[in-house]
């Protein structure tokens, strides 16, 4: 990314209030939006879908063959403690589009922000970026409206792509999926629908500290963003120790405790060793997973569940639909460990294993793992650094919010998003599946696809320059 | 990769003999090396194969379940002419390990060459890394010796990494191969065993200019080297205008006629256009293509065919054995056309989709099809460019070989390697999977895996600083 973008974005993420929708406003009119439109969800059995159904071996599909599936996994890999299992997935071969339609006001980037209605959003409403179609979406197989603003994304009239490039999306719950992160600043001027407004980057970052309000699609897009400006000192409004360390991190391209040379070839090691075997099976013949008339569950009532649902609503492209959602039965913990060294942040990334990755290995926040599951486990089944980061105080904590998941596949799943920064207690001899990166080393990798995971992304997305009581 | 490594690398490039095994000595060795050995190889029908058969689904595997196989593929793609087929593939979900194994002497890097043996290489040596290695094969599931110099790359005892990436392998043949591509400096004295020798990037440039001498995975190990200095000028051992504008190329990282963020987008949107949708199905299912006691082939002719053979070599980890192979049925043609812009040299790039592919498109050259196929057909069946190379002068060729593929796997297949600079005649108008970049930025995709197919890199690892005359 060019400095002069790097010095746009983050113009915009120091601008912590805007004056098109500032935010004392924002929750009025973000209350309005719920109010204004009409949803309803409720959990059917699978029968009563309309279009959805089971094929001859159980697959779960749409009749169209479009959207999505649910189907089988069979698992094996040589990482972490489980060496082999089966599970349900989300299979969605198409290419999503999420974007923000961005643009100057008084010199400061905004992005076109969205209250959009998802089915499975916690508190139904969420800020999405603003485009999320699928290609089938805009295809039209639904045979609904063409979803606004599809345009400008598609014709590009007047207008520059900032941020264009593939990620992948969760890998315990899809198979290989990824969407399109862009983002367009235009000159034109932009009709603003009533369910959309203009935001900075830095009262995103201010909505980001809250539960629940900024949606995933929104975090995986404005974690594409580099802040990297050069050679240049830090502005005055990055502020306190560790506002003026994330900035560094940032600036750091190249070379912080390893070089990026060291990182890929740390990564290629990660893949060459770990082994990742999956094949694709029937949903009905899971071993260990049942299928009742509402749900497909495990065995254990762990993990998660599928299940269908009915969803009314007035302000989608179309009134009501059926389709199958994933329900997480645990609470989950995404944690990035962070640490100074020389005065330049360091994140503590992990190389994970998981079924859907595209490519074996992502590099994943330091502690990423369902905390349900060890509440009453003995400790010693803890992934590295999970305790550790259970256990910090306060004063390590920088960032600690709930975060939901996609709210088009999963029924209000929220993952509990930490940052939390290293004191002397933390061993820093570590697994070999672990490496300390900067902030502008994990941006680099962001440019290239299927390198850095959602969560981690999600997590990258949050952090700011000023300190947590100007927020 | 650092400005020093890419110093390194540009002064052994441009050390076009060296003193351990001057080129007038070299034919001599090569020559004994090919007397020293005994070889055997004969086409046997199938049902001779020892550990190797026909599974209930008629996929060709080993007893052990290691190794290869050989399955069937359904294709389906909106990429080129053809939208839907089937084909038998190689599926070998091992990473495998190709190694140079490298050492200054008199301050210039050498890389210890193999004069090694496989079975489907035409003359059947041809110049190797220092290894090459399945997993399989170093953990010895086929119960013979360990490779040599293995140690040197699993224990790197006083040695330093310069390259080490996972990068692709041909993704017409294999299901989503790769290989492990690792160069390492060592400061320890080397045992030089007799099928070794000692030789200097320029004299590899050299011997590339030879038919079938240098053999596939030393083409794609060498591709990954840099030559990127920072600001300095070029060393006057760069001669020639091919030579002075190819070294500008390999110097310009971040933006020739695009930047690599209008590259990246580029990618995105061919990756976001472009299906491929492949099936794994049983290789006796396969329409269209018969199996006999000998071969497995198309009904046409066309394509390649699956064999058997029976190898004696006595200078290998196992004296005799049997395996299945792959052979060519028609000619192939690999060409990047260049040209200058403002003095710098850059590559007109394809996104290219293949079946075999990791993921959907790679960075292609501008022409890799098989010509054999194309003769007698009509001219428009041609793909783009493929007739403007064929057609090139003398005076536009800058590189034109033949090169072997990989002769583990694939029995005597050469394709013709060219390098044509464009004239006048060519359209610059591109079709939309076409762009241009620079020597520098092809090899900054390179560092990232997946991005650059090997016959892309196959052909940027043969170009050299030199004038012709002085090779």
């Amino acid at each position: 990314m060019s400095k002069s973008t790097g010095h746009l974005f983050l113009q915009s993420a120091l601008a912590l209030d805007g004056d098109l929708m500032p935010l004392d406003r924002f929750d009025d009119w973000f209350q309005e939006r719920k109010q204004a439109h009409r949803f309803q969800l409720e959990e059917i059995p699978f029968a009563k879908m309309d279009k959805w159904g089971f094929d001859p071996s159980g697959n779960l599909r749409h009749d169209s063959g479009r959207f999505y599936s649910i189907e089988g996994l069979r698992v094996g890999t040589n990482w972490g403690r489980i060496r082999e299992w089966e599970q349900p997935i989300i299979v969605q071969p198409e290419i999503g589009l999420l974007g923000f339609l961005s643009k100057r006001f008084d010199g400061i980037l905004h992005f076109l922000v969205q209250a959009k209605m998802e089915p499975g959003n916690l508190h139904m409403i969420q800020l999405a970026p603003t485009l999320q179609a699928t290609r089938s979406n805009f295809m039209r197989v639904h045979q609904g409206r063409s979803p606004p603003y599809l345009d400008w994304f598609l014709q590009r009239r007047n207008s520059r792509v900032l941020v264009d490039i593939l990620q992948s999306e969760q890998g315990a719950r899809f198979l290989r999926k990824r969407n399109r992160n862009i983002i367009i600043e235009t000159e034109e001027s932009v009709e603003v629908g009533e369910d959309y407004c203009w935001l900075t980057a830095g009262q995103l970052l201010r909505l980001l500290r809250r539960d629940n309000v900024v949606n995933m699609d929104a975090r995986t897009v404005l974690s594409c963003i580099s802040y990297a400006l050069g050679e240049a000192g830090a502005p005055s409004a990055v502020t306190g120790q560790f506002g003026q360390a994330l900035w560094h991190s940032f600036q750091v391209l190249e070379q912080g405790q390893h070089t990026n040379e060291e990182i890929i070839s740390w990564f290629t090691e990660q893949k060459f060793f770990y082994d990742l075997d999956v094949d694709r099976m029937p949903l009905a013949d899971l071993r260990q997973w049942e299928r009742t008339d509402m749900e497909i569950r495990h065995a254990t009532g762990r993990f998660f569940s599928v299940m269908a649902c009915r969803v009314e609503a007035d302000n989608r492209e179309v009134a009501a639909w059926t389709q199958p959602m994933v329900k997480a039965h645990q609470q989950g913990l995404c944690v990035f460990i962070v640490k100074e060294f020389k005065g330049v942040l360091h994140f503590l990334v992990q190389a994970k294993v998981e079924p859907g990755n595209f490519d074996v290995v992502e590099m994943a926040p330091t502690v990423q793992c369902l905390t349900g599951s060890y509440q009453n486990a003995a400790l010693n089944l803890l992934p590295p650094f999970a305790q550790y980061a259970m256990e910090a105080t306060t004063d390590q904590i920088r960032f600690d919010t709930l975060q939901s998941e996609e709210g088009g596949r999963f029924f209000q799943e929220e993952n509990r998003n930490l940052i939390v920064e290293a004191d002397a207690r933390l061993d820093l001899d570590l697994p070999p599946n672990y490496i300390w990166m900067t902030a502008g080393q994990l941006k680099k990798f962001i440019q290239f696809n299927n390198f850095v995971n959602v969560q981690a992304r999600s997590l990258l997305a949050s952090l700011s320059f000023t300190e947590p009581d100007l927020l």
